[in-house]
């Protein structure tokens, strides 16, 4: 794991030429893209495209890809007419840093060369290809993360059921994570169902990530979470703790990852790093 | 032309499904995508594919995304942390109706969706499609578009060289205007010289476009233009007029245009329609 995320810092490193100009667009891409993050989105598609043969430096242009959109989404999200959050990874948000015109222009720009990297030469077949780009474009967009991120702001100081907590989770962050893994799954000739068992997976975890966000907000420090404790609780946002109570959200967290894992042994899939992150989703503090 | 303009309207009208959740979101993107427009950069992609023997029909996917992609820029350029607009093609900024959170993602939505569009199911070889996705990415991403609105921003209330300008037209506005000429002649074999004429063709207008833009915030009507006369007045932006002044800057986009159809002609494309469009941008009133 050490390794793969070595590998992944190295090629967000060298994502955008930092000299470039205008410099302070750049600058602000690289602050957000660089530094403390987990890396979760391209840890997982490496992960599931090695589980089927495929070199971590093959798939690593979409795991990339997928990191670029993650930090779009944080730097959009933290901005004033959005959740109007101070602290992210441990520092200070872009737009506190660089202003909300270039913060704004940083997501654009991260979201736009995901795109450029994912259609890049890559050792894949172009059709496959194409449906990696078709996949994270939906995703990430008005059918999966945009949706959901309008979602969760509808929802604020509101309450609601478990139904439309679920659409608000599933497309703001279930959906990311769950690209994360198919994504990584086509790069490899699999069977329809070993692709249905990634897609279950993907959901699957990516329901319990969001979960574990909402109970570490509460439970959680500023100081391991990188980002200010009790912001949903401030913006009367709408989460499991919420619906469901702090300890119930932890169970359904572990029960889902323990269905992840299912999912995988079912289709014979044997993946000890799969398992590690699914277990790693449930055990963070950050 | 109208016949184009009529089959864009109508693909505009069926990217989304209207009724889908969020609601709002899905109603914000659309009260921004359909209404006045001009469609330059769909119609320039239909025209140039359709001067090499390709149907509209089959270009319309780059076509619509190129439109999508337009509409989102405007949407954040007239964002209050960017140039603070209030109108837009003849109506209320999509803020003004939304608030700034909704048109922050309407924005995103967009953008993303684009790129599902362009990688979606076309009658062309999957390496073409990568080609016009990398294309799209490039000229609307931090190299592209949003370096060039960075930039635009960062010379404000300031004077500043010719190169300095030319930079900010050629990126804020002539990347993506040429990228939808170049997209349109992927779609068919052209040889070399015909691919550089395009480019050629396609940033000439591109700048006489901005120019022409430049020109008519000073010269146009408000009623005309759809958008408040004036404000690049207003913001002190680094403009055309404001270096080399009116008249010039109207001399220097029909000279540029009169270069773009020279450049058709040296590679023997014969396309009444390039033509035409090179010429409505210097005769253009909005």
């Amino acid at each position: 794991m050490e390794e793969r995320r070595e590998l992944i810092e190295a090629g967000l490193d060298t994502a955008f030429s930092p000299a470039d100009p205008p410099e302070v667009l750049f600058q602000a891409m690289r602050y957000s893209l660089l530094g403390n993050g987990k890396r979760l989105r391209p840890l997982l598609c490496l992960a599931t495209a090695e589980t089927f043969g495929i070199t971590a430096e093959q798939a690593l242009p979409a795991a990339l890809a997928l990191e670029l959109v993650h930090c779009y989404s944080l730097i959009h999200d933290d901005l004033p007419a959005m959740d109007d959050d101070d602290l992210r990874r441990g520092k200070p948000t872009n737009h506190k840093v660089y202003g909300e015109a270039t913060a704004l222009l940083a997501g654009d720009g991260l979201l736009t060369h995901a795109f450029e990297l994912v259609a890049g030469p890559m050792a894949v077949a172009p059709e496959r290809q194409l449906l990696m780009i078709r996949r994270l474009a939906h995703a990430a967009g008005p059918y999966g993360m945009v949706g959901g991120q309008q979602a969760d702001l509808l929802a604020e100081h509101k309450d609601g059921t478990l139904a439309e907590l679920e659409f608000i989770h599933q497309h703001k962050t279930g959906a990311l994570i769950q690209a994360a893994v198919v994504i990584g799954g086509l790069f490899a000739d699999i069977s329809s169902s070993q692709k249905t068992a990634l897609e279950n997976y993907g959901s699957l975890i990516g329901l319990a990530f969001q979960m574990m966000d909402d109970y570490l907000d509460v439970v959680g420090s500023t100081e391991a979470l990188g980002k200010t404790k009790g912001s949903d609780l401030r913006l009367e946002k709408f989460t499991y703790p919420r619906l469901v109570g702090l300890d119930e959200t932890r169970t359904r967290a572990v029960h889902a990852v323990k269905a992840a894992e299912d999912e995988l042994l079912r289709a014979g899939i044997q993946s000890a790093v799969l398992n590690a992150i699914a277990r790693f989703i449930v055990s963070r503090e950050h």
